[in-house]
């Protein structure tokens, strides 16, 4: 069975007879390793909180980027492989200048997505941008446009998908479960960050510091706390 | 027989010795594991109607887009890789805009499915907008034009055909054969709708609610029923 | 054995060691499973007859085309799969638009088989219009120019021949056989007609109906007989 | 043995450990498996004598081409994949005609036999006109320039050597012997067209009739013969 | 289990069934055999230490280097395969000599850093640039700009991280254990220094020299340690 | 040990572990098959002799040219593949025309050698000119130029060297002793043909006749012996 | 463990498991089947000598070259693949020239043997001037500029390092301990040429005479030695 499989991989773009494409599913295993990220909507906007893994003391934890800015009304969270998602987020970020300078407004959220979908979905094509693999890589991508706030979800596949809540990355499967339980479309902002951060607590192997966790919202627009911040939101829990 | 099989794959676009183009076959297995879609053609316009798997209650429905507008007169339903399925409808769309520009008037329905199944034929040809794979989704093309209602089914070898009614992804054996005794020529679009959510209910393994399942129309425009328009059909059960 | 052919597969255009090319004997394959079409000669036009296969009562019967014009002195038969025969055919409509626009003038029959056959022979090539494999699809091309009436058969490599009557597809064989007994040059368009369906009656499982059949003439112009004109000629048998 | 030589095959243009390339050798079998045909120099010109297969009593004998002409001054026979040879004849006579329109005169038949084998020596090249396959064809060149009538034999390699006299196709290793046996340089054109004759009937499994041999010359022009011409030399056998 | 590795070697950049990047990974392996080099940051500047190994005393002990300036604010140690490590340098000083063209101020140490690993990332993609596998380098990049000294790590993945303190090469393991024990944020340059060589003496095999060990500093600009520099520090151990 | 060679073969320009190129090696497998030809420079010039193989009495022997003149005051015999010999030959006479028209003078021997070399060494590189496998042949080139008479020996791998005389092909072993002994620097032009001859003689099964061996010299020009000429030479032997 | 091996083989510039380069490993080998040669620096020039294998009587031994010049300023010694060596030295050649155009003033030697190593660095990259494979060749260079007189060695990996005294080949391991022995920095060029030449006798296996020896100095100019002054340089032996 499992040499069979092999044989695929060859051609990283082929299905198998089961209708599979697996460097996709590859590449969605190498998320499973990533560290948890968690995106929680409100009404009054989207809140994004992510582990990060600081492997040796000697590391700078503010270098080891987990949330990072796509434009003034964008953020996204991920977990996978850092250098693809980097990547992914120079392109959106390319993406959202030239649209704020041919159109004079920003993009939306899900044109935003789309375009970052585009890209990974185009994997093993030969085209400029595109990579010769799926980018292994997953995103939470929290915006604020016309329509409100929004939380997007993408995978490997170039596949997304629209949310209220959800959590990527080694402990997602647990998270999801908490999400479910607390999560209701009437919580406050405030109420988003201490869920998203009581969620991340409990799947991770550590305890929660302003070092090991960051936390960022976009509220309409993108904002990544400081570690004072933090630190307030872990002193609620 | 299964390892000669194998030997196959790696040229995408290559026969087997009994005359078969192994790839595509996989890509169909690829849409038996999608979620069903119906289709129905009535003298006053057609009806589309798709289950959605919502799999997290903190998903947002309306964001599993499974029927999706090409033109104001062509609409689509579609089961398998959701991100090949959009690669898809984004080129139609294109397509019919620049028809309305250089001609004036509406592309024809038969001409947009063409236009479709031209791109889905040439994969692995290395192609600026080809796939070096096949697409991986069978599409139910929906229409209106100077000859009046029509339904057009494609798969992934880039083949299509004029059908009355009919159903495609996981649930379509079964659907397909209800149609069968279920369809003439003469129903009425509401009739359409009824034949369409009670077949969709027989294949679907929860209750259907308008969370997931989206109905559409061509008649003579598309049109994408509201939560309570969905509602009211469903009550008609 | 098998195993040594399964080497030679995987580049699509070499000789194995007895000096045959195996991927145009499986597209060969490919049209032995098609439906059967049968064309005559007479001295007044050529009639071509095909097998719809109608797997499904929903299917609308004449979007199945498997005769097509080419130009109005030019049409097609086919057998094998439809979405390459549309390429070819899309192809041989530009050369003869093209001829006629550049020369004030019909192309002649011969020249439209031998640019069809130029873009078949030329498959694995990496060209612009052609394909990474060979074209799975027979032609059987009728039309009337300065020479008066011609039959074209062509087959995956390539290769094409003027024919006085041909079948092809999975009926070709016991076909070939009956119009040796029942062709002679003398006979007329409506006697043509009679023996073609007389013929496919034979080789096709179902009873013969205007659903599941098609006719069309080149007597000098492509005509595609309709639905009463087919019925007209099932009753002569 | 076998299995060691298929590993050879993978890269259509590498060596063997012996030296040898067996895509022109398998291409060389191609042409064991033709129809035979044989050419004779005289002093006043070159026969070329053809068998054609017909392989069925349906089929056009004037539509199997196996003697073609080049340019007025160079004709050519062929054994093989036909398919193939059209492209060589193709591209030879686009070549003479260039050169008639640049220099004014006729090209060599030398230099016309060579512009065939650059095309078919470059086979796996990746260039715009030369195939990914060695061509599988075999040619006797007849021509009549400043340096008298010739005869030139062309394989599948790109190698081409001058002859008296020459037969290619299934019945070539006979009919090779036949001709050093009965050929001679002061032969009459109507002498050779009588040896070319009674050869081919030898190998060819029917009788000779108008209608399964071609018979062309160049003396000093091509000319292909008519059926009552070809009947002539067979009422002398 | 190692033959099933092996196979994803010969797609250079494809996911195994894990979710892991095997040539990444072996590239990582490639460091391993690599001399070691120590990098740490002070309030005044950053210090570089590096290993040299001179295998034969016929060697010019100051032309292997290790350790090099890249702009006058920013130099590097590396460890692993040389002439990669040059290419990557020398990348990095055109990006930093075109800033300084372009925007008249020098780059910062961040967008430096991104720039290496924007060329190491693409590997295996075909560009102008990139190499067909990953460089397999580590380096420690040291610089000095408006936010003051900052020490970067990279690896043949295409991330980076910002440090304090870190070594990379054959005996990281041991010389990042006696980091996290000596360093801390308020040692002065000089006892950086005295820090870096000795932990170099533990894991070097031979007595440390002049000869063998480099050592740079960026406070705020470049500067390598000249022969008696050095040996003024190891008279400090 | 003969399949662990096959597997370097599919890459036709990769080292074996021992640090072999087996396409080259290979390649000089196909020389050995060739037919002889032997090189001799004498103070007044340079005698080239070659055994032509004439398969058939049937073929030309002047058409089969195994000597060549590549300018007026160089010439080459081979052995080897034809047809590669014939492309060498046809770019080092395009480079020396070129020569001319560009410095107002012939190109040295030892020039037009590098040039063919330097396209020989290319193979594989997907050039323009550049074949896809070595070029199997070896070249003997004499020639006259400013620095006297000159003559030089090129293998499959783009390597030349210069020498006093040398055989290549079939019988090359056996020649080279023959010339070891009776070589010197001042033999006559004279004595040089008869040598020549004496040693193809010994090394050709058959009797030499002017029919199956070809002369020339370069003396200072390209010379090819008539019949007559080389009729002269055996009645010296 | 030999069949892994072969596994990394296919893709030239892939690592292996262990982070190793095979294919450089393997021209690596050889290197080792090449001559030997020397180069020793001195205070007052650089001295290169190589053995050259003359492996028939009859070939001319100016003609094997192992020594050449760059530039006046610049010669280097080789050992290896000779066709792969000239192709390297061509590009220095040109590297050179271009340099004193553009500037006015020799390039450096550093420089020189940088640009040669950048084209071996990139092979397998699919550039214009690169290879499909490794150079199979190591490079002495020895030059004078501005900085005195200096000797580097490079390697197929594209690495390169100054040396003092170095040898390379197949009788480099011995002669590198000669040189140990022998070799202090203040030793007069014509020691150098001594110890050089005796080294190099002790590593042939056949008498050192003027003919299979090539002895080159660049003091400060490039200067390759008449036999008479190799015959000197033996007299002191």
């Amino acid at each position: 069975m499992f040499l069979t499989r092999t044989e695929y991989d060859r051609g990283v773009n082929t299905f198998s007879p089961e209708g599979r494409l697996f460097q996709v599913e590859y590449a969605i295993e190498a998320i499973k390793l990533g560290s948890t990220a968690i995106g929680l909507k409100t009404k009054h906007g989207v809140v994004l909180a992510v582990e990060k893994r600081i492997t040796s003391p000697l590391l700078e934890p503010s270098s080891v980027e987990k949330v990072m800015e796509i434009d003034e009304h964008i953020g996204c969270a991920m977990s996978g492989l850092i250098a693809d998602a980097r990547t992914l987020v120079e392109h959106a970020r390319v993406e959202t200048q030239n649209h704020r300078f041919s159109y004079g407004e920003p993009m939306t959220v899900e044109s935003t997505t789309q375009a970052l979908c585009d890209l990974a979905l185009r994997f093993g094509e030969g085209d400029e941008e595109s990579m010769s693999r799926p980018f292994g890589v997953s995103l939470l991508i929290a915006g604020h446009d016309e329509n409100g706030p929004s939380l997007y979800y993408t995978d490997p596949s170039g596949t997304f998908w629209q949310c209220n809540a959800k959590a990527i990355g080694s402990g997602s499967e647990g998270a999801d479960s908490s999400l479910q339980e607390q999560y209701n479309k009437d919580i406050t902002l405030q109420e988003a960050e201490t869920i998203a951060l009581s969620i991340l607590k409990q799947v991770m192997e550590e305890k929660v510091t302003p070092n090991n966790v960051d936390i960022a919202k976009v509220a309409p627009t993108y904002h990544l706390y400081s570690p004072s911040e933090v630190e307030a939101v872990i002193a609620r829990l």
